[in-house]
């Protein structure tokens, strides 16, 4: 992919958020990263949505030199690069403070699978960070918060939970895509809107069973997958 | 009904989900079926609504072979044929991950009918699966989900309460035509949320006096109903 | 005022209550009267806001007989008369199912007055009707449902509190005109909308000061009303 | 700044409280200061938004005489001046009744800092004012309002908390221009709305860590702030 289709691709995907409303002001930023050469493409730092184009997209590499573009890159480009060097297999990370994500983020609580559309995206209750230390904060925070996420998943496959809760801070998600991640960051949201709905309902709400929870991950991610049509 | 009218009216349906925004992304499907021939329309899986066209809608017999279509029909299509071949008096069926119906599908509460809103378009509580078992997700799932909706029915007609959670998962609804079935999930969505809001105000709320449920549905539905207009 | 000017009026009202979200489907309706022909103007029953038209507006005496309009009138005509009859100073009626408003009036509690949004509107609580009993609903709901609202009120002036919830049904609001109804509805979603929010953060939350709420009201209200400008 | 331009720019704050969707009707208002001249340019009265012009736009002086303008000016317009005379660096006032902030106000606690969403913009929780006596009410509401702010702040920046809650009356937010103050109210409003949310989570959640809030609103307002673009 030339690196010209990945900021295009990135500024759509960045614009995207705010499609789906799930962003307020400019709080939100997405990147991609080009495997082969090393690059990642971010959204600026602070810029509205609506002067969003991708020539303004900057163009760093996995230590966080610009390499391309004469804005500042997001203040989150460093968790971003953590990202990308712990976990080989995404291709695009979001960051949102969508409200409901947030609120668990904020309430500090794991997000437990109370049913199939939670399933449907995330293998399990989505994980939330071990908080910051004033050490770790004053040393290098934004390489530590992707740190923190780092320990949290250790060997689990990111692509099975994309998506993680920063203690007191918010989501973080990601995908094989700028577009995946995205939709990640979307669907997290509702997920966690329903599962607020859910408790409000029932405070001692059980998560689904496993068997429903295997089978509907299964049907949408499994080597077997049989949602949606055949792309190949 | 000629089958090309029959798509339409599904595509246009499945599209309404979306104007009614009870759904995100593709976590929606409509079905309408045509009694004489035994024929199902039904949207095709994973299909984003932006390129939803009465032409790829897939046509299944009531056993699931695909007779028309290129495209996969919905995943969920399985338990749409159980609900035709057990209920024989609806012409359309809806699934959608609308977010307080879901909510209560997964709080496992059935939604008490605590007013008129409710009372106006569904004749008691609206009703709440048993849990599927291990052996039943593992056998046909699709099929069982059907199954278990019908049993919960029993001998009850099921246009008097043309909708159903699925416990863990979410909400069924039909109807004599696709757009019945669709404007069912959109009542189901506003009574689900706004039951939500009354036991965040009154936990103990009670359900509205039996005369008061019966009048309503009945002035609405009843054998002498007078709402709306004459339409012969 | 002609009655074409009132048909217009009712209409568009009626489409502001779309326009304002407070509506799903055709669940609302809204009237106005001509106090001089002693004639009522109102929506047709169960017909959807995209079709609705001035001269689709029915004209009923006020003993209910229509005068105009070949629709039947909505099905809660019966309710509006009474409030026309029994409270002089008012020129239109509206009644909605706007999920806040309808919470409270399923959890049969009077909004408390929690702050000046709602003291700009409405002097004190929001009143709550007594439910009907089984003989009222057999004999005429909908005038009952109207003479269980004139009850609540008694002598009060209704411009005070222009609005009320139904037990177990939801809001009736009404003013001057109309627009003014309309207007009405959606300041009582709203006063609705935030009391659940304010007892969502304590439940054991206060109404405003007297002389807060006092002074709120008459800035509005009041004999020498200073709020807006002079439209003599 | 010419007075014309801030009569645009007072405007549009205005409109842009609409369009951010945070007011009902005529519910909000905007206002700028030209230190220089000591003029204040303010929303008038009442007025819908869709008829706001920039020349409906009403000057007064920092007594409150009108100056300029045929309308009368907002009657929050003595608690604007307040804040004007107090806090020197301010250039811009916004009143909202914004729900969620609302809702804060009438439960009376102060919004505690939960995360980073709030830290970025408000140093510390959202301060409440003491309510006002039936003596203050009596002698000069709107300026006492003002007053009450003033005194809940004492001797700290008012820009590093650019925002309060009036006890049972809503919030008032501020900023360098009559822009930033309307940025300020939709901030405040999703801060409110994010904390209800985490409250609903887990009602003994706690506030964010020192060092974490102290990080992330010092990198965005101290002195050596690195988000955003450098505008110089």
């Amino acid at each position: 992919m030339k690196l010209k289709t990945l900021r295009d691709a990135v500024c759509e995907a960045n614009l995207e958020l705010e499609r789906r409303r799930i962003v307020v002001h400019t709080w939100g930023n997405v990147s991609a990263i080009d495997r082969e050469r090393g690059l990642v493409v971010i959204k600026p730092s602070g810029v509205s949505y609506d002067r969003l184009t991708p020539d303004k997209m900057v163009v760093v590499d996995l230590e966080g030199t610009v390499v391309e573009g004469d804005l500042n890159p997001s203040t989150d480009t460093r968790t971003h690069l953590v990202l990308y060097r712990a976990f080989p297999a995404i291709g695009g990370v979001a960051h949102t403070h969508s409200g409901h994500a947030v609120a668990w983020a904020q309430a500090r609580r794991e997000i437990p699978c109370f049913g199939t559309t939670h399933a449907d995206y995330c293998h399990g209750p989505v994980p939330l960070t071990a908080p910051l230390s004033a050490a770790e904060v004053a040393s290098d925070y934004e390489a530590e918060t992707g740190l923190a996420i780092v320990r949290r998943f250790g060997n689990e496959d990111p692509l099975a939970r994309p998506m993680v809760l920063v203690a007191g801070h918010g989501p973080f998600t990601w995908g094989k895509s700028a577009a995946d991640a995205v939709l990640n960051a979307v669907f997290l949201e509702e997920i966690a809107r329903i599962a607020s709905a859910t408790i409000a309902i029932d405070p001692a709400a059980q998560p689904v069973e496993d068997h429903v929870l295997e089978y509907h991950y299964q049907r949408k991610h499994g080597p077997g997958a049989w949602y949606g049509q055949k792309t190949s």
